[in-house]
């Protein structure tokens, strides 16, 4: 099973962070965490790591029915969207699929509103506009 | 299928979090991100909501082979521990299950990487001394 939406843009790693930024907010994801994996893994191992940035997507109104439903589901939040290098000027930004990581909780609410959030989440990455 | 490991202690909310960070240091995990949901919802909702404190950790040398697995897998990194009041003076520690939150990527080796961090997880849990 796919665990994520993909789309690979001829851009710059910055540029495309942006406006994955931009996209997440129209549909209401504010970003609140953001690790940049690269520069984790140089300092922490001292390894070269392609760039690749992990950005933590909230959408508060769904986030809060979500922790209503299932009052663990603060273990599989906030929604990631990674951006990564995959070569020169092809940078590749990638959304978790809530209901792939999700699937082990046998809850149907929760499953309709990972649903919504999916859908949100395909938008995100087919909305970035470059 | 549970997707966490938890358990519940007889303290406050802060000294609790203390121990959290210092088993999962113990365990090889730095604390990347930390998200407090009461303060988020308040903010973002004005809405009240019990103290949730959302903790992401990494061991960076299982993240960097995990990475190496499967590139995408950064829409599951960190991997989170939450914090939360049940009730005064008890607070609930929860770590996510890396194989249920990963059991929709087929993927052997990486399945074996989920596997030792699921160990660790459980044995962060167990080891807070409160």
């Amino acid at each position: 099973m796919k665990y994520y939406f993909a789309k690979t843009f001829a851009s710059d790693f910055k540029t495309v962070i942006q406006q994955t930024k931009e996209s997440l907010s129209a549909e209401g994801f504010g970003v609140l965490t953001e690790i940049d994996i690269r520069d984790k893994l140089k300092e922490k191992l001292d390894v070269d790591f392609r760039k690749y940035i992990i950005l933590g997507a909230c959408n508060p109104a769904y986030a809060y029915k979500a922790l209503q439903e299932e009052d663990k589901i603060g273990t599989m939040l906030p929604c990631n969207v990674i951006v990564q290098e995959i070569s020169n000027n092809q940078i590749e930004v990638a959304a978790i699929d809530p209901i792939a990581s999700m699937m082990a909780i046998q809850n149907p609410n929760l499953h309709h509103i990972a649903t919504e959030i999916q859908n949100k989440l395909k938008t995100v990455i087919n909305n970035i506009s470059l």
